[in-house]
């Protein structure tokens, strides 16, 4: 991957630069946090994190670097040196990825001389809402699927390479069991996927023989590709004809593929037809323009369905491709003293939430069911009973009070300068994770429409912070 | 960035690897076109061929991904080797970048052995479908703005990191003016673009004092965002002051940038304040969740805005964010001989055209008007008249004759092994052509909403040799 330092937008330099020229001494806190859910979820799965780490550990600019933002003719000499010398100088915490997280909770805070967060902003950004996006895109998908595996198979229609590797990533992340993507199966331990395609049929003379090919090549990963000419008619039969032959020879045929038609038709036929040949144990796979919704369907039909490969409509994330999370300025540290900084619009819908806070999900005592999350500032004791306020600034019924709960506080210390702090856990560490928080979380909240909503509140001193903080703006 | 040459689905590695043990001396020929326009367009702006020439040119195995490769357990030793010594040995044709390209023509045509062809596929139409969807997106967007220039504002939001840098070349190539990206800039020579974010504002005291910095630090470069509290009692008063002080000391101001709120009406306010206080020359820009619709109904409306910066909606098309481009065997080459082929499918909608084809754009006679593409095997010689069928195949009225016309082949040849045969020119000469050979194509053609439909024909030859080779599968 290219050095990412220099993925920042311009502004972000010009505003680095102006600070050095003004308050060079000044520390900056910022949150990034999202207000809508894709595809009217209840809930993100947040991920990017090891990326944003591999990428702070590793900030820094190339002497090109430093000569092309030279030739802008925008920025003084002792910017360009900061750059040239730059060493990462700030504390990160971050919610571990694969937690379900939502609307307005800090998914990542980060502090630091204010010149260096503020250069940050467009590649965290960048990073943690792709990978987010698609994590939360696969959880739908795999939800829909049950317990039945799904391949990422999105490659060659995700928005450039970058977007396909870390996709793949992310997916897993979400819970899809393996992707096509060698790529990102290298690169991330993920197992690789996939057989045949169209192509391998057609470049022999028939079909018969492009299956018996394949079987000599791959005896004992025989899965067949079986939609090139008639599924029941030709691809089936050629298949049967085919197993039977490596059963002979003491090989375990794997199964067969369907990408065109009515699926469910054409699984139910398939199955029989393999069981009748004395292929019970082999699988159907399903691929072609699948989503949540598809699937669901075809599952409710009754399709005898294996695993799915799942492709365009999982890597782009394609009825919601945007996850739109922002950075915002939380507070500055002047002279050593934090001073909380709120960002007020025409609607108030977009209020942010002031100074360093910590989020905490409440359980019912002693047990492992969630029932809301609270932002606190973080020097905060939280009470019991504990009087509370909706997080979300238009929300009615907005303050409450909360008597019996356990808090577990989601966000840990991920970087203390370059030195990372964190664990960073390999892909199915994570997912493993995240499948025993999504547990957690009622299950009202995890449907695929119309999720019940989970309630995420603040404590009534931030909330207070937050309103003193508008009147004062108003002035 | 990474070696791509992994960036492949594991099939085509298993079914090179199955040739390599089976018909290891063919040929293949790989077409790749789409079928559906995004946006319910008419047109693609293809895009991607400089990346695309790139990868094929450093196409290579490094010793961890063969190890990782035979770890895997699928492939022959004869394989791995072939791997660890690639050399690219094809021939790459293709339509050059910005050129305005429709349904079913082959936009890249490649033809070596097969091995190799089947591995580039993946990494192919991934870079292919993204530049070109991005491309595509952003010439429907300078489309609704006319002369405004548009800014490409939307790396934070962009699918990756390769999603944002690839994405703001392919927003050049269709019509963009600059980038706030900074990576891209630099790599790509594009203007860099930007001035300052709300976090500027909040980091001091009060907007004035902001202001007053910013323009001490830029004096020549004092684009000033205005919508951080009040855009017309606080914002525009407030830049007003400093733009006079700046005049004052010989300085032009530039601007301001409205973020937020009825863009249209604070942009005629600020346009009268801005004119009134004497700055007629002032630029108002416009952002926020903009795209073509919102741009055209602002100008509509008689906003007086001067350029636009464009974020998440053009880096992710996000109302169309997938095109779908495939890889079609077109034939293979066997004992010197070339045996088109076909892909049939249960929808007659999908038939792939066979052989080495050219596509022609058809002109009358002696203009620069086009009315027609074609698409010809590419030994033919173009009659007149000539008798056409269209190549849509679900078309109605599919056989017409077409009398007088200039034929202008749309394919190059781009690469002979690893020899680079095109030119490969910079992203404002791509742009600079792709708005000339916009103007050569019907303007019914490239309405935002319901386009006229533009003629893509085939010859009476190729159509009758796909319906051959039709008959030939039904046996």
């Amino acid at each position: 991957m290219d050095n990412l330092s220099m993925l920042t937008d311009l502004y972000e330099f010009s505003m680095a630069n102006g600070y050095r020229q003004t308050i060079d001494d000044e520390q900056g806190v910022f949150d990034i946090f999202f207000r809508k859910v894709p595809d009217s979820g209840s809930f993100v799965i947040c991920a990017g994190l090891q990326q944003i780490v591999e990428s702070l550990k590793d900030f820094h600019f190339s002497k090109q670097d430093v000569d092309y933002l030279r030739s802008l003719k925008l920025f003084k000499e002792n910017f360009l040196d900061y750059l040239s010398d730059f060493h990462f100088d700030c504390q990160v915490s971050a919610i571990p990825e694969g937690t379900p997280v939502f609307s307005r909770e800090p998914l990542l805070t980060i502090q630091g001389p204010l010149l260096q967060t503020q250069l940050f902003e467009t590649l965290l950004l960048n990073i943690m809402n792709h990978q987010s996006l698609i994590a939360t895109k696969a959880r739908r998908i795999t939800f829909a699927a049950g317990d039945k595996p799904i391949m990422e198979f999105g490659a060659r229609r995700a928005q450039g390479p970058s977007s396909a590797t870390f996709g793949a990533r992310a997916a897993v992340i979400g819970g899809c069991a393996s992707t096509s993507n060698v790529l990102a199966a290298e690169k991330f331990g993920i197992p690789a996927a996939g057989t045949m395609a169209h192509a391998w049929i057609e470049a022999f003379p028939d079909e018969l023989t492009a299956f018996e090919k394949w079987a000599d090549v791959y005896p004992d990963n025989a899965s067949l590709l079986v939609d090139t000419y008639d599924v029941l008619k030709s691809g089936v039969p050629n298949a049967i004809t085919v197993f039977t032959e490596l059963k002979k020879n003491g090989h375990k045929p794997v199964g067969i593929r369907i990408d065109s038609g009515d699926i469910t038709q054409l699984a139910k036929g398939a199955r029989k037809m393999l069981d009748d040949a004395g292929f019970p144990d082999t699988k159907i796979t399903a691929s072609n323009a699948l989503d949540e919704h598809v699937i669901q369907s075809l599952l409710n039909e009754g399709a005898p369905l294996d695993n799915f490969g799942v492709g365009e409509k999982l890597i782009t994330s394609s009825t919601s491709p945007v996850l739109s999370g922002v950075y915002k300025l939380a507070a500055i540290v002047q002279n050593g003293k934090m001073i909380p900084k709120i960002k007020v619009s025409a609607s108030r819908e977009k209020l942010t939430l002031p100074g360093l806070k910590q989020v905490y999900r409440l359980y019912r005592p002693n047990t492992n069911q969630a029932f809301a999350d609270i932002i606190a500032l973080n020097d905060e004791v939280l009470d019991r009973p504990m009087d509370v306020v909706k997080a979300n600034p238009i929300a009615t019924e907005r303050q409450q009070s909360i008597e019996n709960y356990d808090a577990k506080p989601l966000q840990e210390k991920v970087m203390d300068g370059e030195k990372v702090q964190a664990e960073l856990p390999d892909v199915f560490t994570i997912q493993k994770r995240s499948k025993q928080m999504l547990k957690e979380i009622p299950s009202a909240t995890q449907r695929l429409v119309n999720p019940d909503e989970y309630p995420v509140y603040m404590t009534l001193k931030l909330a207070q912070l937050q309103e003193n903080l508008v009147a004062e703006e108003k002035k």
